[in-house]
């Protein structure tokens, strides 16, 4: 099963702040990785398996730019190399654990958990550059989801279910109609969602909206797994070039990294470019925004569940699922590249 | 293994209370049923697994007769059909759900798990009338057991276990040398168990009891996993036809719908037509009897683990357990007839 | 995989102290077992799995030399026999479980899980009987390890591990460079490492060592899975023939009985030959033992699943694995041995 996840991805490791000189021990598409910064700052992530007696290294020590474990004291370098063993002068042949590269942007570190040699740089979704732009001030966490990946995918790509599964926080009651438009480019799919004279949310209300809004939402989806979502809140009944009064501008920046086939990391950044200098908006924002995203959660574990009862049973796509479909056709289609390349290689 | 479970039987679903405008969900047999009332009492039963995204329908909401998915608002009908989609004015072909009939009676709602076609309301075991008879009052509860349901058969056809399993609540300890008679007939086995000049149990002696008693207990199996049990407990060494003075007589009514091979929804009712008026003995009963009952979850639990570490150890019958393997027996029978006439469908 | 413990040895079952008139329920070598003593306090040991309906049989109560199941009330002789069962007359041919042969010697109770009639008491690890031995004192407890119980003997024949696991508790940091010999002999690997001018171990310093010290240790293995420790601490720099100023000197005795292939009861005594009447003394030590083999048990706990993740991922031998190396041969000849035997039996 695990050969099915892309591999020559980057994909979210850590939100920057996590990462230090305490090791973070984390298991990505089935494979454990020990993460750490060396004392210049740098990350570094090892395979989280001692090649001695196979403990886990994020249980050790960082000491400058080497991984101490933790058991017996193999001292790793940051390239997996072994430099020292216990008991012995020298160091036996092939004493090395697997690295992955890994790359510090937007506020994230990705790792890469294909071929180093086809790493690109490029494949960093660009859309996360909004979590660090100049100007704008973001929030979030990481939310670890026991769901498959794509089902995170599906529900970022879908808006439809924001006025039931977020009544209470992030929908509209009456957002049930909206335009949706779509375009699909190479590697990526993207859907405009506009609804209009929308009751204002929950949180739209603690903000300060009191009369209804019209609501543009642009959802991205890139491999190997991320969503963004750009919204845009303003007053209703504008006419064409008209300026509004009010508009909440905003970025919803979601990278969902695979654990296992049935678990994820779900990283989620919440980035706008008003009120930025307000700290109780920020914790409104994401105090509200955690809310909603644990009522993801709870309804995605569910039908995790209900899916492991029966796997096989039959599913109806409506026209809200063509982003999630669409997206999940560029997945296919990478992954058949990359391990139609790999079985000629092998 | 599910092909095991006799489906074309009504099986206790719910207490008749426990339904209501908020959705229920269980799994029964191996599937996940959503359970609600519509607005006029009417007991529904939908596969709880959208046909959209495989939700939890009983994650969702009640409108009227309707029950709407909490996750893209996806709305059912009681029939199973979906009404209404979201963003879209068609609702697609075949967007439906299973539904399993349900019927209300004697203080439980049943479910029919096989073919609705063949229905027959005069499966649902009559015992249970006793439950809701004229004159009678009842208390009761489901107690989950992560046991197979056969195993609580067993324990309930054969009660030489309560002067050992339930010394401190509901046996006798003398009650090592009962008389015991059988009767079977088409589809059910009963059991009667006489026990003189017994100890006062703990139970009795709290309702006030002094002396020895003669207890007789009728055991009767009925498919699918129904056992009801009448007891009655009277002075001991009254001449024939003497008038005992004191006398309680009740029906324990337990109806075992099984989850999955390891585990069961047992729901128990005792009932009796002594002291109805008195609030203290009903709750003096429901008190004790959750006790003795949570004794017997506490050692089917332990049995089903020893059991899980070697499935095919040998077991040795006994005279006690006539009963419990009669039952086994029925329901073989059943289950070879519904198979096969499934098998012939087929 | 059960297939693969050795049967024929003795495995540490309790503590002495541990068994009693209430029966003890654990899984040796994958099979359920019941422990109890007779009212003469005869150690026994039947198949935890009453023959009539597979119910634990460490649910029931001791009644002189026999065991009462809890569930029906059989009743057990200490040969397994069932000598009563309810509600009629006579015992049915055949009702009776498995014993196994129990000795108990060294303060632990010790089963016997292969053939009754090869047993030996020969094989009881003599190295325990510094836990009784005149003039000395102990203490110790029993660990549930989540991990293979070679996993331990590793564990406990390189002490390399103890500089960086118990750097806290029983560690010194400058441990790194011992001298280290090996002897083998028939059925036994034996260790002698010796550390010079080491800083003191926090435990040391309770004791009240404010220099460094000269540590031998001699780690000794033998079947099925015994790993003593002989350790002696002593004032550093000592010329031959010089007598020490302080000298602590005890034994670590260990028995590692497997619960199933990925977990197992640790039995550990310390035990020594000074500050024999001090409670205070042996409180330390029972306290900082503790702590330091929870340490153990977390890292051996974390490696199974580590382990578990990819059971085939290679490992690398350095010279501190030579005496678990060593082990894990013997375990294997005997296991051929032993199941070559039985094979040649069937």
């Amino acid at each position: 099963m695990t050969g099915m996840f892309l591999r020559n991805q980057w994909y979210a490791a850590a939100e920057a702040d996590e990462l230090g000189q305490a090791p973070v021990g984390r298991v990505f598409l089935g494979e454990p990785v020990a993460m750490y910064r060396t004392s210049d700052g740098t990350p570094v992530a090892l395979e989280d398996r001692c090649c001695h007696r196979r403990a886990p290294l994020s249980k050790g020590k960082v000491e400058g730019a080497n991984l101490r474990c933790g058991y017996h004291g193999f001292l790793y370098d940051a390239t997996g190399r072994v430099v020292w063993v216990p008991g012995q002068d020298k160091v036996p042949p092939g004493a090395r654990v697997k690295t992955y590269p890994m790359l510090e942007r937007y506020g994230l570190v990705w790792i890469w958990m294909g071929d180093p040699a086809r790493r690109d740089e490029g494949l960093i979704p660009e859309e996360f550059r909004w979590n660090m732009a100049p100007g704008w001030v973001s929030t979030g966490a990481r939310l670890p989801v026991a769901a498959n990946h794509m089902l995170l995918v599906d529900n970022l790509m879908d808006l439809s279910h924001v006025p039931f599964l977020h009544a209470a926080t992030i929908g509209s009651a009456n957002d049930t109609d909206p335009e949706l438009t779509w375009e699909r480019g190479p590697g990526w799919v993207q859907g405009t969602r506009v609804g209009r004279n929308l009751i204002p949310t929950a949180r739209a209300r603690a903000l300060g909206v009191n009369s209804n809004m019209d609501v543009t939402k642009v959802m991205k989806f890139t491999p190997a797994s991320n969503v963004s979502i750009e919204i845009t809140q303003r007053e209703t009944g504008l006419k064409p070039g008209e300026a509004p009064r009010w508009c909440f501008h905003s970025f919803i920046l979601n990278a969902m990294t695979p654990e296992t086939e049935r678990s994820c990391h779900y990283f989620w950044r919440s980035t706008r470019d008003y009120d930025v200098d307000s700290a109780e908006t920020t914790a409104l924002i994401f105090k509200s925004t955690t809310v909603a995203f644990n009522e993801d959660k709870e309804m995605l574990e569910a039908e995790q569940r209900i899916i492991d009862l029966a796997p096989d049973a039959p599913q109806i796509d409506v026209t809200g699922d063509h982003g999630g479909l669409q997206a999940r056709r560029i997945v296919e289609r990478l992954a058949e590249a990359e391990h139609g390349a790999r079985a000629a290689a092998e």
